[in-house]
């Protein structure tokens, strides 16, 4: 009793420590960050321009346009319908359905379940841009398809990706980023992808607690970790709301503590996307600051933590 | 027996004699419009410019700036959150809540309990464009107050007025509009109007038959006359959709017909809009046509079909 006593008492001094603790107050509050945005290093030369990091900085977000060429943007939607018309080739636990119902909402470990996705993930083009933003060498840290339907798609809440990626999976800062690669025309109405600008500097801390095995239906429909009303509307008062619409093969990059989100889909015109996250090998996951067991190895990379070797300019190998 | 025979045949021919009969096959089906757009006759002078007729015409749809000033425009926001906070004094008929919640989503009868809104509904400013189109004296067939909750606002369906105005209320021809006026920023994430350019001039049958009493669910959540996605994919590749974003006090004018719908609104921004529906007086609703009994008359107004007499040219009375 006594061993418990004393770890309870160190466990919450150890939370109290900790500059991104969430989920453990009854009240919401909003920190600064205490992150960069942008790092410096060896390896900040790279692809963007000076305005491009200046506007990453400031808004938390760039939109790419042109990266990939018209080939390789065709053969990603190829792959896409593929990998959802043949479900059987994919690991099963890595299928998460639309609430309430059978419709596929994501797939996860896309990267290693499909060499397309494996190449795009380590293509030398993306990598230099992220090596560039984190000035690290970088890992996947999670990858998956989304779809959302045409007609029934569901809307996704407000969240910041790190705030879970800290509580639930152990990620310590925040240096890490986000690519969707969209492989649909991104409308104002099929459901995009919203960003707060400037959101990004600052923590919100969500009230309550995370139940067990809370990914199970989190990644349907989240309830915990969902950040209050007024610190939402704080942030947006300060930087309103970005629509990020764009063609096929456009890339939205956006920094890992973003407050984002995106409405329903009841448009005939489905949204899909790649999404690859990438960390700093310098930021590798430790156990989850929310004090549960970790997520499965498909939402969180644990073990393969191995820096990516970047691939020659080209989803087809080298030309 | 006999009698309910005969009496059913009698009623089963009079259903396909309707051009515009719905909800009583296992198929659905696109038809055209057999009705015009614009209606000529002696009330076709009118404000609108000729450009706006035939984008009216074409499209089903128009957007209408500055007809409002900024004082109506403050005195109808006012007013709007005057209704909202004191519930009380509203007939509680005439409240639909959110589906899965107790947030407000619509007040219905409004042009009755708001002298505000009544005199909005017969200014002269609407009335002369509505007569302009519909080429006739015209009477308010429903008036609401719609609130699209910032952060948790649902998604309203794709659906044309008309087929629910048809089946459920016995509007017999398509010869009614409706005015949106805004009351908040529409903007591409806050869950705008959404319409499919060129739908009014098809009619689209829905399957199925409707239970009694559906609009006690219906007007928060529609389950029956539902267009399929068949139908919604052929309107959209003709006229794709357009987003009806606008400032506070802009107002829609669309056709009874007209495919629309909305996606949610996970802003933190509320949607709210006065929605104002005339119908011809030589329109006047007889039985439903799908044969259960009428709505009620908060919902669709059977009794005082008279000629709206329009007001001068301020909400605020002669001045």
């Amino acid at each position: 009793m006594a061993h418990a006593t004393r770890h309870d008492v160190s466990d919450r001094a150890a939370k109290q420590d900790d500059p991104y603790r969430s989920r453990i107050s009854l009240l919401p509050e909003i920190v600064p960050r205490v992150d960069p945005v942008l790092y410096g290093g060896r390896h900040s030369a790279g692809p963007l321009t000076s305005e491009q990091l200046a506007s990453y900085s400031h808004d938390g977000f760039i939109q790419l346009h042109g990266l990939l060429d018209a080939a390789e943007i065709k053969a990603l939607q190829a792959e896409h319908v593929r990998l959802r018309t043949n479900r059987s080739t994919i690991d099963q636990d890595t299928l998460i359905l639309e609430p309430g119902s059978a419709e596929l909402r994501s797939v996860f470990q896309i990267h290693v379940q499909s060499d397309l996705i494996g190449r795009l993930a380590s293509d030398a083009r993306l990598v230099a841009i992220t090596r560039q933003i984190l000035g690290d060498d970088v890992y996947i840290h999670q990858a998956r398809l989304n779809y959302k339907p045409g007609l029934f798609g569901k809307e996704f809440y407000w969240h910041s990706d790190f705030e879970t990626w800290h509580v639930e999976d152990g990620m310590p800062r925040m240096r890490a980023l986000s690519m969707s690669i969209l492989l649909t025309e991104n409308t104002p109405y099929n459901g995009p992808l919203l960003i707060m600008p400037g959101s990004h500097h600052h923590y919100v801390r969500c009230v309550g607690e995370t139940p067990d095995d809370h990914y199970k239906q989190s990644l349907r429909k989240q309830e915990y970790g969902v950040p209050d009303a007024d610190s939402l509307s704080q942030l947006y008062v300060a930087g309103g709301i970005a629509t990020l619409t764009g063609a096929a093969g456009s890339i939205v990059v956006f920094d890992c503590n973003a407050m984002h989100g995106s409405n329903s889909n009841i448009a005939p015109l489905p949204r899909s996307n790649v999404f690859l996250v990438y960390n700093s090998i310098k930021n590798r996951l430790t156990d989850p600051f929310g004090g549960k067991k970790p997520r499965p190895e498909f939402i969180a990379n644990r073990r393969k933590a191995t820096a990516l070797a970047p691939r020659s300019v080209s989803l087809f190998g080298d030309r």
